[in-house]
């Protein structure tokens, strides 16, 4: 098998998503990127999780052209290339159509950061696109798509490194990470912020926003140069 | 074991419901059409999924008459006979009570189309038909209710072709498709949408219809005459 | 083991509720009825589902009084024992704290007849007690929580044999029926009644009640003398 | 292995977590402390549940000092340091992100007490402690969350030995027990009275509290001088 350890990188990552309860059925997909070669493997087009296998996974480059496999590619391909080919540091992408991020896409709302679980993986609201203008959707939909999300960053001057989660208006999330495995975490994480939002809205509809001090206290304590949690080089 | 090809289509379609978390207890039936010999294999009534077995399964033609089995069909038999022989294109039926899906139907609303998981399966809003009136009640209720879904479908102009999936007001929800399997996918797929579209509400209690340009890009995609999604012959 | 029959179905009867999703801990009970012995079988206090046995379950007389069991029974015995003495034709009783079921007691308030789920078990609101009046809490609370449950029943014109589920506001529900199994049917109705219930009046705040021709219908077609729902002798 | 019971009662109650469904990926901790050698034994920072092992604990004395293991101990170390050290009664401790006592600690709300299952457990509102002020978030802040805890406690005039639960505004829950396993037991059941509470203000926007005989009565028979529920010694 050619392209062996970035199959089964990304379909391990893919596996994950039915066991974190992130898709139904084929809603989904995973994609892992080999930054050497110049390539990304991602799900076949409709292919039931179950079916699966690291063979199946196709394998394309970051022009969005067919590189190996027997499969058509995901649908969503030309998103997964153009951010590959944009955003240089990303190893691994993945879109669901998770239930509670997908209904904060769907109110077309970025998702407020209500609390230290937010505060532990972005120091801002996750940002919502507005939906795709009809132009673009009536060009190549899925390749606007990776603009529509990239135009979203430029708009709100956010740097994808540091948030690695967004939601697509009317439609519903992208995460990306260092790697495959990253971007499934930052998936469920997602859905799980989405979740308690939903609830906290609920619960006091004049919620206040996370402060200021308690928003970098959260972040740096996990992502800053004097990180303490988890172990040495994890 | 007579029929035993489309008791088999029957009972692996039924106890799909279970395992999709459709159904407590009895509540839900499946049914398999057999069009080349005019009858369909239906769940019998009030057994539990996991005392099924293919041949339990009750053979009926349909004008709803029974044909083979030793056991009462489900007591929704005569809606499944009508929907059968009046939408001579589909081959499978489910009924369910599954708690998102039936709490739109109790609140007697169509489902909007708030975004692109609802517009990959349908361009319209869910419908939702009105409770039935006093007079059909009083008749063969569950043959009435074919006709109340026929009539909703006439009164909207929709075609069963493309929406494969409604509501009865202050009942429940039904599902179709060309198989037994398609069907239940459906069923799957329609409470998922239930629940987002009720989360969607909650977020944002003036949440914007998906646009037309959005709902067409989505559906061809998936159902078009250039459909992508998938693979070749799926 | 004395009254090993009545103890195996008080068993089974129990251990039905962490499978269904109706228990968290040790919270809730399931008692089996023996009448022609006068007696009935019941969980004992505070101990671990997993730890369960047959030989477990505490025999007590409908007075209350124990009469076999090395364990102290359910701290809710005096009230199993109340509705036995005095509701003669039920066989087994429920009370859990499930979350559906129980917000709908903590918010003191009927469960509306929405739909036909709830018209297929109950032709009524679900019933909710007023919380107890504090002069029978000062005395023998669980035997009192007992007569609240039936002058519910008496005030509203209820009649327990149809009637087989109820809210004590500010507490949680309780259900009975013929025998221990059909109690825990119940308790596992109610709940998925009253998730419906809450989300029905979410989708459509006005949400109109099930209409009495169709809540005739329903209850008809399942518990009337011409009931066709189930095989025959189920 | 050294301090090997210790280790094995804090790895026993960590891995209830993630059973419980309490916890997401490494989000939520658990310490269980030995009083008689001054010590605690911790989950480390950022190690997934499923590759802990009892030897795997981290060892902490009161002051938050490392005294034994090989890897970096839970960044919520220094909470669980002070709490044992002022709470001197307590022998185990919980913190979560659990979805549903999260979106009250987001809501900057105390939970309030609506029904029995609430006061099984304690006799008054859930207290949340309000977001930490900026001078104790500069300092060291995992060590002031925990007098941000006990102040809370003394401003609200509680004691930690009858109320085992708290919410940490804009943050997470807090539990804790004299035991690492009642602590635990207290983490599920913060979240399930959580949950049942925001469904009771849905169902009941102006629910009462439940009043202060039936608190008292369901406290009194779980934890008064009377108490009756559980077996004798349990």
């Amino acid at each position: 098998m050619k392209y062996k350890e970035i199959r089964e990188q990304a379909y391990e990552a893919n596996m994950q998503l039915p066991k974190l309860g992130l898709v139904l059925f084929t809603f989904g997909n995973v994609s892992a990127a080999d930054r050497g070669q110049g390539i990304f493997a991602i799900k076949p087009s409709g292919v039931p999780y179950e079916e699966l296998t690291p063979s199946s996974m196709v394998i394309v480059d970051f022009d969005g052209n067919l590189v190996d496999g027997g499969l058509r590619p995901s649908s969503d391909t030309q998103t997964h290339a153009v951010l590959y080919k944009h955003w240089t540091e990303i190893g691994g992408i993945v879109h669901t159509h998770s239930t509670y991020a997908t209904a904060w896409a769907q109110a077309v709302r970025d998702i407020p950061i209500f609390g230290t679980t937010h505060a532990d993986h972005n120091t801002v609201d996750i940002p919502c696109a507005p939906p795709m203008e009809d132009a673009r959707i009536e060009g190549n939909y899925e390749y606007q798509t990776g603009f529509q999300i990239m135009d979203c960053f430029a708009a709100k001057k956010l740097d994808y490194r540091e948030v690695e989660m967004m939601l697509v208006g009317n439609h519903a999330p992208f995460t990306w990470g260092k790697t495959a495995a990253k971007a499934v975490y930052n998936s469920a994480v997602l859905e799980a912020i989405a979740k308690m939002a939903v609830l906290t809205e609920q619960i006091n509809p004049s919620a206040p926003r996370l402060k200021p001090s308690l928003i970098q206290k959260h972040w740096q304590r996990k992502h800053g140069s004097d990180a303490y949690y988890g172990q040495e080089g994890c």
